[in-house]
């Protein structure tokens, strides 16, 4: 006789605080990064599109919302979720707007809706023709029990239906509680009041840090603060910036970055040209930071004051510029802190401070900074204090020198202060170094980074390079910054292509990224000559010299520039690179893509000739569901540059552009 | 005059337990499912190849090494970790093989590495012709700190290393510390001795669940115990199931699995071929479990008795078969459980048991468990004593009946129970649903699942399929179990191709997947007889009547799967799907692919005709690499169904098949 088993016969125990009954599965939640680990990265006004798997066991009908609370909220915002197309795969999808700076969380819900499946049920019975009496009063159970969780006019109407699906046994009245059955208006009410019973809630509570619109969507113009000076051989000061300043702001720009302001070492300075020997009125390189007159917190006094810094700050926001700072953590022999605080620096068995290496190259000009020194919390103290320090002064934009030889744990920790008590500074990575490091950096809290931009010059590799940027989950924590040149990168493209290369470079970087920056004059002047063949080292740099630029010179692109960035401002499609789609051309020197802006109301279409020795034509196809535009659609291109104006039809269309010249066409017509 | 910061001039707080000198980043350790909720499957003997980001600050060197442990490890298992090709991708690897059933834990650590950041950097010194004492000396203390922590010889070794190192001021001395800091003994005996000096642990333990060799390689073969009496209309029982051994041996199968085997209701009882209405001899279906003769406990009566039951085990066992029953957790009207239990079932509005339903379409014969009922942890405590039962009856094997439509919380708790009490028993999941319900039943814990493969037929889909299933995270927790039929699906594909369909669907499943089945004996009989156009049901179903089959008819596939048993069997190659990779063929009725053992010994190349009317012929295009075979190479394919041997040169080779047909072949003059 076989045994009978009972609810007793096992010895496992069941979890006392499980509830058993939550049968909803979420998974696979996105934007997640890293487990969760990082929060995504956004700007004031943006949207976060969240996906998740949600799915329940069985056929029942599932129900999901997403759950959302910004810095001041306290509770949770929720917005009802949609199942992703194609129906049938359990993906779940609604997004939410981030509204103040600071952070975000967010997480999902699921639960299994009984009206809904039981409405599905009835409709395929009733279409069957089938006796539904008792079904009619199971759903009659449910609207009840939401009519009690309603008021006023809804639980009264709720009632009602409840009514009338119960008196279904009554042969008589059977058609009208059928009716009640599938009625919309019912629908709508039990979704308002559906209860959430055996709720799951994803387990994690992902994060967003939200920052001000600078953060997502700037133009940087870096100058060096010494070089600016009227008369050529003088040493320019900060009034000589602020007379400048007219000059950046014509051009558009948002951001003036300014290489390091502080005293520059002595010992061991470099001359013109990197020379290992220093004539005695070489003024050294800004990135050797500190002489005996002070430190990363003082001004070099030949640029002037603290009073001329608030005073440049203050003209510039006059004339809608912010100043931007460097950040570089690393110290001349003559920084005080090499005598106040020597146990920031690693020694060496001779009892000397270990300088710079990059064997066999030495650079005794610099004492880097020691990670591993015993103290470490002082050292982390204190390059914290120069931040505060800055920020004290006003100074709301950091440009970081190298951050990837600093350690990682120290700028989660430095970031993540920033984020809590000053989240309105950017920091801006000045990390050229693989690929894991810089997205780590974004990860940590850096605002945006430079990128591989100025060594990606074909067709080829700008849409991989930028495929991997925006369409990958690198687009939701990494904000690329694309610099066609900056004072240590005079790429070989611009050195031989001249000033039609400079203007496709500054088209690609300006229309491709949502941030983007140049070190100019040099770049507007298309300065092009390099120390020695295959360096890319600009001869009698800045970074060594004063220089005099003369910014009239005919060949400066001030008109083209002035306009791309007045364009930016004016489009939202260009203000992320979140829908950004390449088209196809037929030959490998032009280049097309576009970006459209979240809400699809703005369609920026740019084509690029990449060749600066040639004029190039060809065709261009369109993917026109990208663009919102029907098949074989005639829409008008209006081309932002030069103003003209063309109709185009259906997905090819022909161009033609000189050497180095681009079309950013703004597109009408669209659905 | 500027301020000078001090270390305190700050108030943010570093946490008390940071170790700020942690440089080391560990990120994206692979394979890790989903954040590492869910274990990684293996089977004893089996590799886990681990992958890992490792990478630090700056340009030091970093060390990285896997740390594993077993059940019965009382402390972690340590192997180095090599970078992965390309070097400077920061991608670090190691694997081990686990050794015994149970739950493995796996995790990595990594280091900065100082005496090889030394070491490369002395090199360069020293190419460059520098005057280095003051670094060798710096060597010198490293070797000095490791001389403390090494023992006997080593230590002392380590010591005149030191000595040597520490004399590079002694100009005399100096080629010899010179050549000292380079030699490679040194370097071997400072790795061995090396400290893991602020090392970073990733911060998670991920889990391998090993389970016995038969959960990662098996061959299924299902029967209905009513069907087996040697006189035709005979209900048959366990003795002639018994009689029956020796023939499904003769094929080489592992597991003999039986539909249900519990008593049958009465109640809605359907008769043949699914009439709503059975006849009064109909013996209805396995799966309508429960009569007052007994439950999921109990054995049909017309079956025979336990020790039947048990008589058969034994009898399987001494010829190398495994009885697996069925699990079906649902009851028929009659079920003692629902008058002993009604709180497990639903309740409809008039007071009756709500019946399985899918409107209109309506299940009488059949009560579902209600997975939301107040007393759901006296029901799954009853639902696992069915499981304790016939484990303690001497089951090992379940085939699970639908078990996407139990709740998913109950299988992670009746399965991670069942992995620490009985980590030897296997759950085959029945789910014909949407992928991520398969794939969560397979994360929570079953340990091999049926698949979409009986609907996918083109050399497209196959590829498309396999690829999802071998090449992407889910061959790290999914293990597919191939059925070219079943009781429920005779696919049109067999119902129109007849035999040549049967023997080519037969090899797919038997070399594409390390387990498969058949439900026999209608698969090696070639039933192909559909109870209507259109439909997968089988004419005359034992689902719903006894079938008397005679094994011998001419169009038996007997030899066919015996020889495909015995060369699983025989090839490693065949025991996984890890090794699987498609080669390229010039038409779509020919695929090819190959599988290769993780050792790489062994390798079994496939070629099928697809098509089951029409001899069909083509080119071969071998993906040489993937079989360490030269390029132009020429070697020896051994056909192992027929014996055949052919010399084939290079990538692309000549194959002609017959209807149906296939190459099993045996490769040498591999690399």
């Amino acid at each position: 006789m076989p045994k009978r088993i009972s609810p007793s016969s096992t010895g496992s125990t069941i979890p006392a605080k499980l509830e058993g009954r939550s049968r909803v599965v979420i998974e696979h939640v996105t934007p997640e990064i890293d487990g969760g680990e990082f929060p995504i990265q956004r700007v004031v006004g943006e949207a976060v599109v969240v996906e998740a798997d949600v799915f329940g066991d069985g056929h029942d009908a599932i129900a999901a919302q997403l759950l959302f609370r910004g810095p001041q909220d306290k509770s949770w915002r929720t917005i009802s979720m949609q199942p992703v197309e194609p129906i049938g795969i359990d993906r779940w999808r609604a997004e939410f707007h981030v509204e103040r700076m600071g952070e975000y969380r967010y997480t999902v819900e699921g639960w299994v809706d009984p009206f809904t499946s039981w409405r599905r049920a009835m409709k395929k019975r009733l279409d069957a023709g089938q006796e539904v009496h008792v079904e009619l009063e199971q759903g009659g159970a449910l609207v009840v029990a939401a009519a009690k969780r309603a008021k006023g006019a809804d639980g009264k109407r709720l009632q009602e239906f409840a009514a009338r699906l119960n008196a279904a046994q009554d042969p008589a009245k059977a058609p009208d509680a059928s009716a009640a059955a599938i009625d919309p208006a019912l629908d709508t009410l039990m979704q308002k009041y559906q209860e959430h019973a055996y709720c799951t809630r994803y387990a994690k509570e992902l994060l967003v840090s939200v920052q001000r619109p600078l953060a997502g969507f700037s133009a940087w113009y870096e100058l060096f603060p010494r070089s600016t000076a009227p008369v050529e051989g003088q040493h320019g000061t900060f009034k000589d910036v602020e007379a400048r300043l007219p000059y950046v702001s014509s051009m558009n720009f948002d951001i003036l970055y300014l290489p390091p302001i502080h005293p520059i070492g002595h010992a061991f300075r470099k001359g013109k040209n990197n020379a290992e020997k220093a004539e005695p009125d070489d003024v050294g390189s800004p990135w050797a930071i500190g002489s005996p007159e002070g430190g990363h917190t003082a001004i070099h006094p030949r640029l002037g004051t603290m009073e001329d810094f608030h005073a440049l700050q203050a003209k510039a926001k006059e004339l809608g510029l912010e100043i931007a700072l460097d950040l570089a953590y690393q110290c001349s022999p003559d920084h005080p802190w090499v005598k106040e605080h020597p146990e920031f620096f690693r020694k060496r068995p001779d009892g000397t401070i270990q300088y710079a290496e990059n064997p066999p190259k030495k650079y005794q000009d610099i004492y880097p900074l020691d990670f591993e020194t015993p103290a470490w919390r002082e050292l982390w103290t204190a390059l914290k204090g120069v931040i505060d320090f800055w920020v004290a002064e006003g100074v709301r934009i950091f440009r970081v020198d190298n951050p990837h030889t600093k350690s990682f744990p120290f700028w989660q920790w430095v970031l993540a202060g920033m984020r809590k008590t000053n989240p309105d500074v950017i920091f801006l990575a000045e990390a050229f170094t693989r690929p894991r490091l810089m997205y780590r950096l974004a990860k940590l809290g850096f605002t945006q980074s430079y990128t591989y931009f100025t060594w990606r010059n074909t067709k080829q590799d700008l849409t991989e390079y930028l495929t991997e940027l925006t369409q990958t989950e690198v687009v939701e924590y990494f904000r690329p910054n694309f610099w066609p040149n900056t004072p240590d990168i005079l790429h070989e493209e611009l050195q031989r292509g001249g000033r039609p290369a400079f203007m496709s470079r500054y088209v690609l970087a300006a229309t491709l990224s949502s941030n983007y920056g140049i070190y100019g004059p040099a770049f507007e002047l298309c300065e092009n000559r390099a120390v020695k063949e295959h360096s890319e080292e600009y001869l009698d740099s800045e970074k060594y010299q004063l220089r005099h630029w003369n910014t009239e010179a005919p060949q400066n692109l001030l008109t083209l520039i002035a306009r791309v960035n007045e364009i930016r401002r004016t489009h939202p499609a260009l203000h992320s690179n979140r829908g950004l789609v390449f088209h196809k051309t037929d030959q490998d020197h032009l280049i097309s893509y576009s970006k459209t802006d979240h809400e699809q109301t703005d369609c920026i279409l740019t084509v690029v000739n990449l060749d600066p020795y040639n004029t190039q034509s060809g065709w261009v196809t369109l993917d026109l569901k990208a663009l919102h535009l029907e098949p074989g659609a005639s829409f008008e291109v209006h081309d932002l540059l030069t103003d003209a104006r063309y109709t185009w039809n259906g997905e090819r269309n022909f161009v033609r552009l000189e050497p180095g010249r681009a079309h950013i066409f703004s597109l009408s017509g669209r659905r």
